[in-house]
């Protein structure tokens, strides 16, 4: 592949529904520093889990579109429910290489077990997809895998209940099912839910290790800069541009502090219209 | 006012952001069943409650502009959320009358309080913009209100745990403020919010009475059928159709039980572009 003259210089576009995604840019940034990074959290129409596929398709297809008209160099796919039901049809509509974070979940997770023995929890959409699954045994087919959607956590991590006794009993609910299986590792399927791993894993024990998507998802992305030819020259410094299809509320900038990341003027755009 | 040859025979439009305004419904079925209906919940961006009075508003009249194409002749804004932030923008884009559930919800709790102290809860952005206060104020300017944001309910509403420990706890979490306040009326301001009311009522204690603004609402649009010469004649059977812009799951056949109603054919209607 033979990048455009010049296409080093764009930004790695990076989306997500919201702005667990955030996650995902802390990694980038930190095997990437010289690379700018443009972030779009689709806060207008957020969340994505509960919605159908041709829904987050379209939706993922207009916010790649945006980042594109700000000539993103590559993509980042950040939010696993548009990975796991939208990937496919991005590389389909695109020439742009787009990164998705279920492959790089998957590989984490199977550098991770001992037993062979893989849960997973996400949104509804994310897991009833069954993307995790079919990833994870197309790596390994001998895999076992247990999915557990976990609808309220996203909603908990927003209204900024990280350590909190109601957390801690939905999070038992959800996640009691492991105990007593030979399951020992969790991948944390939705980008949000490192912003909750000291809970989580106070709830599954020392049994069982948490995995999530971001270091994979930046060594993945640098693998596809070097491979176009993309990588911005080592001696620049690079920059993160935070935009968002609706107002941020207060909670943006609590995650900003939780993740360390400095997120600068925030800008809005528009969605596109059809 | 006077009626265009033929709007008699157009259906009453309401829309919510998703399944909640269902509860309206309920109410419009039973003091109108001459009337059609044609319900439209705007499942693709679900939910309104975390979003800006920009986002909401244009939300708003994209579903009502839906509604007009479908001939409808009297809009009722079946969603706490869109009354509070986008009904005076409604009302000044169209001509047809728009209904909110502002108005009857301040009316309801106003009858029924002795204390002159009402207490309202909603999502963020209802609480938020102040509209419960400003309407309680005009209709009794002694009245005391305290609002309470309640972000956590809707979603435990669509996870099916209306009976439930965790939702309990939720509920405790929110309304215990109250608890040795001589608050004795609240307002469930959000049209998902009468699904929890066994819940509600129980965390709440009986010295509160819990009032919601569908009833009123009905009686309201009825008014304004009259004034407008808009009514069905009494000797025809109404009928009730249901739409979606995104595919619902299968929380709404639950809501649909819960609530008594024949929901029919479900149909899809695509957001307009803009």
């Amino acid at each position: 592949m033979t990048a455009p003259a010049g296409a080093q210089a764009g930004p790695i576009g990076v989306f997500d529904s919201g702005i667990g995604g955030l996650t995902v840019v802390r990694a980038l940034r930190q095997l990437l520093p010289q690379e700018q990074i443009l972030y779009l959290g689709d806060t207008a129409r957020v969340p994505y889990g509960g919605k159908s596929r041709q829904t987050i398709e379209r939706y993922s297809i207009e916010i790649t579109g945006l980042l594109l008209a700000r000539r993103a160099k590559l993509v980042v796919a950040a939010c696993n429910t548009a990975s796991a039901l939208a990937l496919d049809r991005l590389r389909e509509v695109f020439r742009t290489p787009v990164q998705g974070v279920i492959g790089p979940g998957a590989a984490a997770a199977l550098a991770a077990t001992r037993t062979g023995h893989v849960a997973v929890i996400g949104t509804k959409a994310t897991i009833g997809s069954g993307a995790y699954e079919r990833q994870l045994q197309a790596l390994q087919p001998e895999v076992r895998v247990t999915s557990l959607a976990c609808p309220l956590l996203v909603p908990l991590i927003e209204e900024g209940w990280f350590e909190d006794e109601v957390t801690r009993a939905v999070l038992h609910r959800y996640l009691d099912p492991l105990q007593g299986t030979d399951a020992d590792v969790l991948v944390l399927g939705c980008t949000h839910y490192p912003l909750l791993k000291p809970a989580i894993a106070s709830v599954v024990g020392p049994g069982i290790t948490l995995v999530d998507s971001a270091e994979n998802c930046a060594l993945a992305v640098r693998d596809l800069l070097v491979a176009g030819g993309l990588q911005a020259p080592v001696d620049r410094s690079g920059s993160l541009e935070v935009a968002f299809t609706d107002t941020p509320d207060r909670f943006l900038r609590l995650a900003g502090q939780a993740l360390n990341l400095d997120l600068g003027e925030i800008t809005l755009e528009q969605v596109p219209s059809r």
